[in-house]
């Protein structure tokens, strides 16, 4: 398998994607082609063993800078590592892209050099959600602000085979997010997609969820518009991040406390890594001609080597090929409803 | 000052809510007309000593039932606690309602018996919500899941307004929710309303900001619609009870652990104590001729004697006057923008 990684992408490139490509290409085998500045990406490569490992490096000198609008960068500078190493894809020269950060830059890209599966609406950006049982598929984290219900059937649909693959179950009980637990809640966006997918879907499809149901683990796959996912995703960071600090506080202010915290600091540690989303290796964006991860901005090298990990197995799983196959399915069981109607 | 309780609202209700209208009574000395099954409130307010307290008990027997559509519930029956009690307020017989729990029939009662006020496009559910600096104003909380973004800027006048208030603030910072904190983020609803707010506010208003910003306190006022509002606050519970709950589970699977959280205790308990909402006594909705405040649903004594207190703040303070005059400022204001534009 030949996997394409951003070596320029997050905070810590090109130190840290080098370096969890190298100990992921010799724990399983894979090639995977390192795209950015050449000089930099030799120079980390230099500071590993790299004999036995294919580690190809592909020149892609037009860096993203932090004062660009990341679209239009991505645009104006075609030798940029992402639209280079998404090349690498199209062209069969390698199976999938994976990325780091910058979600705008990546749908760009995406969207100029793989476009759209043809009878997908919009391209979907969905990750994996801790949940009190483990974890759930959450989609859309902020591809599309502005949605229709007739989209959100149908990342319902993809989304349920991504779960599928990712948590390895056979039926995935897919949900919509909605302010509260009862059939017909939901603003007109969310109630008219549940009308719609009573009368058309294939899935194990349980109705909304609330918050409170979706952290409990209630659905397998929830779907929501990319708004509110992206503001469901940061809220839930900002609150994490909040009470720790408040902990912090708290703690730190008395001197009973501190001791005795020094002694459940593995506790500690145990929950920030079952909190920390970086574990699950890397987000997915669907619904293009081409297997497209999105690993975290802030991801360390042992992220990056879960992405990588997480990226082989969606190709593994031929993902993309199930997805298309399902979007045919549905297009077709949507004209049907539409003859018998006519 | 006299005020109402609706004394058979919220899941602890009469025993907690008579308690604590007996405690806020006795502290501040005003009128609080109970509301409610007579025979129930007598026979909590017994259990006190209320000789010196004005406490009278209105006799309202139309229980919303469990099975009931609380909405409908109150629109049929007509002597429910909630419509016997705001009627008081509106002959003048009582300065505000104070509310338990159930934010649908609370909405449905008060548009029936107060209406809106003239030139209001929408009531607003608002509430404090906590940050790292304190608290700011959060609002819609879930009065209006579909809104237009004139409602937007008009809230953002309203919510300014009950900031000053409640933080006791002269200047209150006033944002839009968005994905992001760059000015032009959001979707199409948060885009316009940033747009019509550069043209017409008097306020310090700061544009938009994310969830981590808000958690930081940059703002005093955060407005956003009633879905994505309503689905903030109940993330937020969800992933704080998360967080207890996985840490809970580390801790007692360690020995070590155990006994070192026993000293933290306090530490523990002054974090939740932050993280509590009900320490900020009640939402407020917003909008109509009458001044009606929301305590949780799950309210024991000490705080229905908070949202009482909050309650009488707001009276004391005149905000329903205050923002009947804002309104009417804004208008005038519009009206003089079109004349300009014509």
């Amino acid at each position: 398998m030949k996997l394409v990684l951003d070596a320029m992408g997050g905070d810590f490139a090109p130190e840290e994607t080098v370096a969890g490509a190298v100990e992921f290409t010799r724990d399983f085998g894979h090639t995977v082609f390192l795209v950015g500045d050449e000089k930099a990406i030799s120079h980390e490569l230099a500071k590993h063993d790299t004999a036995q490992l294919d580690l190809p490096v592909i020149h892609a000198p037009d860096a993203v800078e932090m004062d660009e609008q990341p679209a239009m960068a991505v645009r104006r500078k075609k030798n940029n590592p992402m639209v280079v190493g998404m090349k690498l894809v199209k062209e069969g020269r390698a199976d999938a892209f994976c990325s780091v950060g910058n979600t705008g830059a990546v749908l760009t890209a995406g969207h100029m050099v793989f476009r759209r599966i043809r009878g997908v609406h919009r391209a979907v950006l969905t990750t994996p959600f801790p949940n009190y049982r483990g974890l759930h598929v959450f989609g859309d984290v902020g591809a599309n602000t502005d949605c229709r219900p007739e989209w959100l059937v149908q990342w319902a649909h993809m989304l349920s085979i991504y779960a599928k693959v990712l948590l390895n179950i056979d039926n995935p009980r897919v949900a919509f997010l909605a302010n509260g637990e009862e059939s017909g809640k939901g603003n007109q966006l969310i109630k008219t997609a549940q009308v719609m997918m009573a009368e058309r879907n294939q899935l194990n499809y349980i109705g909304v969820v609330e918050p409170k149901e979706m952290m409990a683990g209630k659905a397998d796959v929830v779907v929501t518009d990319g708004f509110t996912g992206n503001i469901v995703v940061k809220q839930s960071e900002a609150v994490a991040k909040f009470i720790f600090q408040i902990l912090k506080e708290e703690i730190l202010s008395r001197k009973r406390a501190k001791v005795g915290v020094a002694l459940a600091r593995p506790a500690f540690k145990a929950t920030l890594e079952r909190l920390d989303d970086r574990e699950y290796g890397a987000g997915l964006l669907l619904g293009l001609n081409g297997l497209v991860t999105i690993a975290h901005g802030r991801s360390k090298r042992e992220n990056i080597y879960f992405a990588l990990k997480a990226t082989s197995q969606l190709v593994e799983a031929d993902m993309l090929e199930k997805t298309r196959h399902k979007i045919e399915t549905l297009l077709r069981l949507q004209s049907q409803l539409q003859e018998e109607w006519t």
